[in-house]
């Protein structure tokens, strides 16, 4: 990825630099918009929100931290002692965990996760990185091979979002255009950019609990139990 | 302008619904930048940034607001008692001034001004508004326009922004593409998003003070005085 792509990583850059600016994302139907996430990148664990201090309980053991943003996870979880390899795909974001203190991260898309990363007992997707298993096919076969990376005790801890739980015709259009193209409705086409950077084009797949159960099914995992806080929830999910 | 063109004024119509959302200004070199100037746009007069206050000091008789956006200007002037009308090319801002009270709003783009207005002894173009003048040409056209549209006391009050004095490498080259164009530097080609909405792409002109007084030459009005805050600046500007 180079830096022109790098918009994510230019972004966090510029934030360790102290320049914060909203973070714009544009989807592929031609929407827009810009959110004010970069307190909660760079936070520290007391300033998390609620759900995701919550979803630190159920981490346990050797850690991947995947989609690693910042390293606010790799870094708490370093704090508790715990063995924690974070992986983003920016260069950028890899960067500026390194400059903070993560010990262990590395430039790595999801795709490329493999048995040379070693055995985790739990891998963290907090910010909604479970979007990052991208759609139907992928998240497959992502959850055979976080099976085969996982120690019998493994466990996901991944963050979505139910976006079926909106009445914005925007995003009610955007799902049935979804469905009409055979892809999951809340697969969300989007790319990232941060002033002169614009990222690739990627999937990014929010599911309802019923979706992420049939996601599950005949992958090894089970939905344990679900964190919630209104159309946000985290998944806990286990091995079967 | 139809309202996917609206982007503006779909911003405007939905603040004034309670949702505020950073404002998304895409120039032509690819840079992206999201602001906040929500607070700003629907502020009474003692919110508003010090330096518009002090441009009120010098509005005086019939007014006309060019670029009035969500009325800020023409609701502090109608409760100073003045008589004063706003146009903006943006419907929804239009629609969201008279929402708010404001007498005599029309849209109208700066270009359609005539004498079927009346006379004004002001014209106030704050909020960077002085842009509207979009380039050279444009610019010394318009200016000599106002000056068959005001009094003999006539006065335009009006907001820039010095933006040579800036080190951002993203800036200055785009100031350097501007002059090999043949445009001026500060002259910048925009538009704004506002999630599916998008606005024609428009020439926003930023001049320093000796442009300025180039522009002004031979056109009937000099510049009286400035009142400045950092790089932004407002130019008061008289007949000669």
């Amino acid at each position: 990825m180079r830096p022109a792509e790098d918009a994510y990583g230019e972004m966090m850059l510029a934030l360790l630099d102290g320049r914060s600016s909203p973070e714009i994302v544009e989807r592929d139907d031609g929407l827009i918009e810009a959110g004010n996430y970069n307190d909660v990148y760079m936070a520290p664990f007391r300033r998390w929100p609620p759900l995701n201090r919550r979803a630190m309980r159920f981490v346990r053991g050797r850690v991947l931290d995947v989609g690693c943003g910042a390293g606010r996870v790799c870094l708490h979880l370093q704090e508790r002692g715990l063995d924690v390899v974070g992986i983003d795909i920016s260069p950028g974001a890899v960067e500026v965990c390194r400059r903070r203190g993560v010990r262990d991260v590395r430039v790595c898309p999801i795709e490329d996760l493999d048995e040379s990363f070693g055995v985790f007992d739990t891998i963290v997707m907090l910010g909604n990185n479970f979007g990052l298993f991208g759609g139907r096919l992928k998240a497959r076969r992502l959850l055979r091979r976080f099976h085969a990376l996982t120690s019998e005790r493994g466990r996901i801890v991944a963050e979505t979002r139910d976006v079926y739980r909106t009445d914005d015709p925007a995003h009610l259009a955007y799902h049935e255009r979804n469905r009409r193209r055979g892809r999951m409705a809340g697969q969300l086409r989007i790319r990232i950019r941060y002033r002169l950077a614009t990222s690739p084009w990627f999937d990014y797949l929010m599911v309802s609990r019923e979706e992420l159960e049939q996601l599950l099914a005949g992958t090894g995992w089970h939905l344990a139990r679900t964190l919630d806080a209104d159309d946000m929830y985290i998944a806990v999910i286990e091995k079967s």
